[in-house]
């Protein structure tokens, strides 16, 4: 497999990061996941221009290394080169702020920012968007700057961990009596006809799939409300369902081992799960 | 400069992980930083075994590659042969999960962890310790298990940028009205001849700086009380000072631009202070 790392396109085992990197001493960087039909990138530009907030936020100035375009030229290059311009795909981005001698304070001397982007073939674990998944509630761990997509991700890996254990597809995280977001998805409730997710504010990342989503409910009709699922309301929702890049919309049916309503996916999210469908594969005719 | 990297030692330029690092992709990974004094090292086996308790909670499992004998003979190895047996110096020790195909649980397949050593020679700034530092407070944002010593530092790398941009040598963070710790250090008041710091739970982290200032404590008949310092007598306190392995205990003279009582140093503070500094000097006698 070719990667791309700092102006170079190279196997991946030769792909190698110095000892220094701030992505590797502090976590001091961010990403993004892209999903690629047949070679064509499903919202690519939402999720640069979100990269490009996450260095701002950071203040990693990368300039062009990292400009959106230069990075749709480089997904692209690496979509070819791979061989992965047919089915489905993920393009990983990752901006950290370089390497420099260890100090946590940005480098007094300022440093070169590391680029590295891969690609990897993708498919669905077989069924379960048709048969929902079960996910498990956990308390929020998290810092209060989850807006921002940053590779300090521990709290996230230790959560689906947990998932994985209990033979689940997703962690959904509890802050203050409400659920947030999942570990790696957000999470969307159907109540009374009406669409619910948590608000994007920084207790969440305001997930590009999310957007979508509510986008195609305004289309559709169906209306949508940005406020918190408290836990108590939790257990007597219509229906639930996870979005994100590589989990589209997925019905959730079990909650802790508890059934969602009739425990079967809902008709809301079924909808939603088809526009969303059609829209990823309409993805395969603009190509990057 | 000689480091240590998987088995190796050699030049820090060559000294390279992949860019499936998990420490690189997700911070997932702990560290320590141990001080060395004329070859020998100050605490090293509390350092030590805390990795080990950091690895247990990430569930890393490194066995003989990272255990604290490992470990103490690749420091003393690296303080050799980069000529740091003389002076003061740090040992830097990274661990994280190893490389692996990105996936936020843990590899299905397991991984061999990626272990990392290196050494600076290491000086304190001139003077600050006698006459003292000034801070600025700030939010504290970070995560619900600050007793992990993780690479997921990026909080604490925004905060140190803070303190810098402010020309302070630390920033001390506020959580729920209290001060948990510094960025990188644990903070101590002295208030009516009684020593106060922030209990050891998982909102800090449990210094082993912290445990040396509280045993002198004992032994110097000071009275010491673990309990929050709160924000609104913050600024009525006696003394203040910062406790780390890079920071020793350094006097907080300013808070915010305020004064901290006379602005001068406190006699207790000094005392401590002093009585570190002896231990550390005398880890110079006991090579590693």
């Amino acid at each position: 497999m070719i990667v791309y790392l700092d102006g170079e396109y190279l196997p991946r085992a030769e792909a190698r990061v110095s000892v220094e990197d701030r992505g590797f001493l502090f976590g001091d960087g961010v990403y993004e996941v892209i999903r690629a039909c047949d070679g064509g990138l499903f919202t690519a530009r939402e999720h640069l221009d979100r990269l490009q907030e996450g260095m701002r936020g950071l203040e990693i100035e990368a300039g062009d290394a990292a400009s959106p375009d230069t990075l749709l030229e480089i997904a692209a290059t690496l979509l070819e080169r791979n061989d992965r311009t047919e089915g489905n795909a993920t393009v990983y981005v990752q901006v950290t702020r370089g390497a420099a001698t260890r100090t946590h304070c940005f480098p007094p001397g300022g440093c070169r920012p590391t680029v590295y982007l891969s690609t990897a073939r993708f498919a669905h674990p077989p069924g379960l968007h048709k048969k929902g998944a079960g996910v498990i509630t956990l308390p929020d761990l998290r810092w209060a700057r989850c807006n921002l997509k940053t590779v300090n991700l521990l709290p996230n890996v230790i959560a689906k961990q947990r998932a994985v254990e209990a033979n689940a597809t997703e962690a959904l995280l509890v802050r203050d009596g409400v659920v947030t977001e999942g570990a790696s998805t957000n999470v969307f409730a159907v109540v009374d006809g009406e669409l619910i997710t948590y608000p994007a504010c920084h207790y969440i990342l305001d997930g590009i799939t999310r957007r979508v989503v509510l986008g195609m409910a305004r289309e559709m009709g169906i209306p949508a409300r940005e406020t918190p699922i408290r836990m108590e309301e939790l257990f007597r929702v219509d229906e639930l369902f996870l979005t994100g890049t590589t989990t589209d919309v997925m019905p959730v049916v079990r909650i802790d081992e508890k059934p969602v309503a009739d425990g079967q996916p809902g008709a809301i999210t079924l909808r939603l799960q088809a526009g969303l469908n059609e829209r990823i594969s309409a993805a395969g005719g603009v190509r990057a």
